[in-house]
């Protein structure tokens, strides 16, 4: 139970399992998309109970992972967040940009349950922003008395982003019902996805927007576009 | 200004310095000692002012480190937490112990300062609970409408520790203000760091404790002991 590790070498303890397989429409940040659960898979020799025992007193759990999808692309001294529009650049660690030295990012999460199972543990949580594959190498307890400062200035993300109405068409509705085992799960699922219009930051911006989008999410296929700054879920496709 | 990086390696951005040099003292979370000032000297290629625009408008950053000292000595599925009194052992990932796999940690502190300097970039810092030369591999900003969750169960971390009233013998009030530039300060410092009671847990539960301690302190040795549930300072020995 106990192993040697130098100092530059790490190892995952295990991977996220999510219904997000692309990074478009991933939220940007945990608890946007509060209805979405994931899976957090440790194997052995870090996935088992006892390494586990205790953590399901607490409500919520940090997750540390990689940005692996952006590693082999290095790291910039400089970004353009999308909270400022996509055009103002500041430096990569006044932000939680992905591309940052080592990769690493982390998200807090509620933690919905812990599963031993015969291959390792899983941990159930909720508002997940991660890829399907994102690789773990840490998970810890939220400790409030340290880790909440509501007082922290955030400068500019310093409050949630703003939603924007996100509605289905009747086509879309229809395709819904059929293709769905669980329709009102999924609908609310992708209106908390689409809420914080995933677009480019210099097309929210433009005054029309006459392009056509597609989310991919479960195992569904959403395709919707922008009318009078909102989102109409257009077609809905099994993939 | 890019680098590829492979998906194992990790590299230090930078190191932390620190008036604690050792872990015996040192706070076990941050904000516990807040009169104490800390730096993080991040060197080139990261070290340089553009990938820090923009986070002095921040009040409070993360800093990602790992506990390099205890890294020899692997991991441990359950450990036995100083808050649980030393007795009871949990799950590793359960607690925010060193002797996790991967062993990254994480505290929260105030940003005070960032200069610009001709070999690199330094944040000051306070209440760091961190020993000089700690590795550092990442700083983010701490964003409080995703990071802050005051109503997050803490489980056994639930509240802050309690601590234990300090005091000074005359004696040691006598060499304090002999050997050192600014003994308020000091004072004020020590105080805070001992006031935690860094002793062993069974230490702490036993009736009396006959022992004498030393605490290292920036260039100075502190002798402390324990008297009617109390430390008193005995004597303060320039190193």
């Amino acid at each position: 139970m106990s192993e040697k590790q130098t100092n530059t070498d790490i190892e995952p303890i295990g991977w996220v399992r999510a219904p997000f397989n692309e990074k478009f429409a991933v939220p940007r940040q945990p608890s946007l998309a509060p209805s979405v659960k994931s899976q957090i898979q440790v194997q052995p020799p870090y996935g088992v109970p006892e390494a586990f025992a205790g953590l399901e007193e607490f409500s919520h759990i940090w997750i540390w992972f990689r940005f692996h999808q952006n590693l082999d692309r290095g790291w910039k001294a400089q970004v353009r967040p999308p909270r400022l529009g996509g055009n103002k650049k500041i430096g990569v660690f006044a932000t939680r940009s992905s591309f940052r030295p080592n990769g690493f990012g982390m998200s807090v999460v509620p933690l919905l349950g812990i599963n031993a199972e015969k291959d390792g543990v899983i941990l159930i949580v909720s508002g997940l922003d991660l890829v399907d594959g994102t690789p773990v190498y840490d998970i810890k307890p939220y400790v409030p008395y340290v880790d909440a400062i509501p007082e922290a200035n955030g400068a500019f993300a310093g409050a949630s982003p703003e939603l924007i109405t996100v509605r289905f068409s009747i086509e879309a509705e229809t395709q819904l019902q059929t293709l769905c085992n669980n329709p009102q799960l999924l609908r609310a699922q992708v209106t908390e996805i689409l809420a914080q219009d995933p677009r480019p930051a210099y097309r929210k911006q433009a005054k029309t927007d006459p392009n056509h989008y597609g989310t991919a999410f479960a195992d569904m296929n959403f395709r919707w576009q922008v009318v009078e700054q909102e989102i109409v879920v257009t077609e809905v496709i099994k993939r």
